[in-house]
């Protein structure tokens, strides 16, 4: 097939951030590009070929968008299935596949898909209600503290929750969830997958999430993790398999926990670039984005390995200020060693937004880890008013 | 100034090849764009915010384009320098400057400009017509063999010839032109300079142009350039002299040749952007574009150092081939180590044709050279039918 052509349509579901750093390389390779989206100020509106408002969820608007590409690709997990699945008995390339996809959007058949592919993960219930799980409390078959985690629609934080006691309970959605054993972990570690339609696989070096020691928040994402090589290695086994399991296509993001006894255990998954491979655009030799349109299209992966050290900090937007977004700072961070800002382009900022990230790359990986505590000390997403 | 809203318009005339990939940069730090370019199938169309169909050289054109835009730049020298003058003369920034740019666009006053400056370059003789270069071969004044060089309007080896006979001279164009001394040079070699609003300074590492031994054709261009570090250091400082001279804003691609005795002689210039940069995308801690953008919107000059080895090769259109272009063993060289290919995006292939790059990059430049050598051999640029 020639994808250097307007023959040839890639379709993306979601325009967001993603999105957006996957167009560069699609300009690169000058690759046709449809984007669906509900918002009209979609990051991805200028830069695709073919610009779509509509709703991911609705399977006529999902369905009819993906009838017009070739390829169809997602930068969000929370797209319409079933309409994946009529793409696909259609005869279209769907990546990931409906199938993944649809254990994916499940925390709890997620869950449990792990244990039935004896892949190691955190002990947990799974309830059709939070009522059975007030019960199993009650019942003294599950004890506090637990991680409780909303079944559908978790995203970036959200839909989890650490309950300690009957208190924290309060507010909870009411739908299917699980709770799972609360992991005093040593690291929390991801690595990405890159399988092709082939089964081809590469996986990128080990990252590590370094908490904030306080605010139990990720500061920054650091390639390579400042692990034991064996410890590495287990991570990116561990990886493998769960990526031969899904049998994906494209990338496969996988987030574990290192445990005190140095076991790995896994997380949760994300099947298409993810925040933690965005120190690749600067420090990789292929970076994920060009790398997961190399597996969708049938290309041949590129190399995974780092030239440098890199260092991702993300920008999101500072506490009690909403409105028109200001970057504080921004002209000193660049003034710093190996500095790059990515701004996604949104034009107001709230709380914890995810505004754009910026990322930090050298050679010696400790400089670089210097560096990224300046630029998290100085830069500041906050209002114009 | 907050240059990441929408209130701020960054310009550029040109959306060709260089605009393109300047506008990944604009697109990561969120600047809005606003594109002129005579032709519907520019590169720059999408990426862009604004998209303005128009004659470069015509004054109005590019007078009003300049008037909606707080900074102007090119990626293309062959624009309307009065406009920008009139541009400037109303607040405008304009970046290169229309002095600069005046300078340039005339090949005969810019070798006048490095002699006028003490910048050392090939001897010549300026002529006002074809017809007084005649005169002056037949008075002796100037000998066989001499390069011929267009005044005005030279792109891309156009407007350049070799003259070894009297037979060299027909159909040579009537207009203003230099007759240049041919200097058998031992390399060609370039230095991008960056320089800021306030004349801040940033060299890039020298590169080389490696010649096809018979061809007499630039086949890669290699980073950091295999010459001693002493005739590096001299080039750098050459380029730096040319810099200051010019008193440009943004990049200053610096041609230089390397004569036998090691001396270094200034070629030409391009006040932008160049191919000899675009090995800094994968290998340079900040690239060329990126360090455009630095310059003239009055941000930090990031680093211009290298993380690796780079080589570039041009992929042009090969002879006897003209229609839809095919890239054909694009999958090949995309399997070989380190290999990104940039595809420019235009859909016909001509003899020539400049149609996008591949970078190789390569901790080893041994390596980086060898598999040039290979993408080389492999890749092809023709017509479908």
């Amino acid at each position: 097939m020639n994808y250097f052509s307007s023959d040839f349509k890639l379709g993306i579901l979601g325009g967001g951030q993603l999105g957006k750093m996957l167009l560069y390389e699609t300009r690169k390779l000058d690759i046709y590009t449809a984007v669906l989206d509900p918002s009209e100020q979609a990051p991805c509106k200028i830069a695709c070929n073919d610009f779509e408002l509509g709703d991911l969820m609705d399977y006529d608007t999902v369905y009819n968008f993906g009838l017009k590409v070739d390829v169809l690709t997602i930068e969000i997990e929370n797209v319409n299935v079933d309409a994946l699945k009529a793409l696909e008995k259609k005869g279209k390339k769907v990546y990931p596949s409906s199938i993944t996809l649809k254990k994916i959007q499940n925390k709890a058949e997620q869950k449990l898909f792990y244990t039935d592919n004896n892949i190691p993960t955190a002990d947990f219930s799974r309830f059709a209600y939070a009522d059975e799980l007030l019960t199993a409390i009650k019942n003294e078959s599950i004890e506090f503290p637990f991680v409780w985690k909303s079944a559908r629609f978790g995203y970036d934080g959200q839909g989890v929750k650490v309950i300690r006691t009957y208190s924290d309970l309060e507010g909870l959605p009411s739908g299917e969830c699980i709770a799972e054993k609360m992991i005093p972990f040593k690291n929390e570690l991801a690595v990405i997958v890159a399988r092709d339609v082939d089964g081809n696989v590469k996986t990128y070096p080990v990252v590590e999430m370094e908490f904030h020691p306080e605010a139990n928040q990720v500061e920054y994402v650091i390639c390579p993790a400042r692990i034991d090589e064996s410890v590495a290695k287990k991570a990116q086994l561990i990886a493998l398999k769960v990526s031969q399991a899904f049998e994906h296509v494209g990338l496969l993001a996988v987030e574990m926990f290192q445990t005190q006894d140095d076991d790995i255990l896994v997380n949760e998954v994300a099947p298409r670039p993810h925040n933690s491979g965005h120190y690749s655009i600067e420090a990789s030799y292929t970076n994920q984005f060009e790398q997961h349109l190399r597996a969708i299209l049938g290309l041949p992966l590129g190399d995974t390995q780092s030239k440098v050290a890199g260092i991702m900090v993300n920008l999101v937007g500072e506490e009690n200020h909403t409105g028109a977004v200001v970057y504080k700072n921004i002209e000193k961070i660049m003034a710093m060693q190996g500095v790059t800002p990515h701004i996604y382009g949104k034009k107001e900022t709230r709380p914890f937004r995810k505004m754009g990230h910026v990322t930090i790359v050298n050679e010696d990986i400790a400089k670089a880890r210097s560096i990224a505590e300046d630029v998290k000390n100085s830069i500041r997403v906050i209002s114009d008013s």
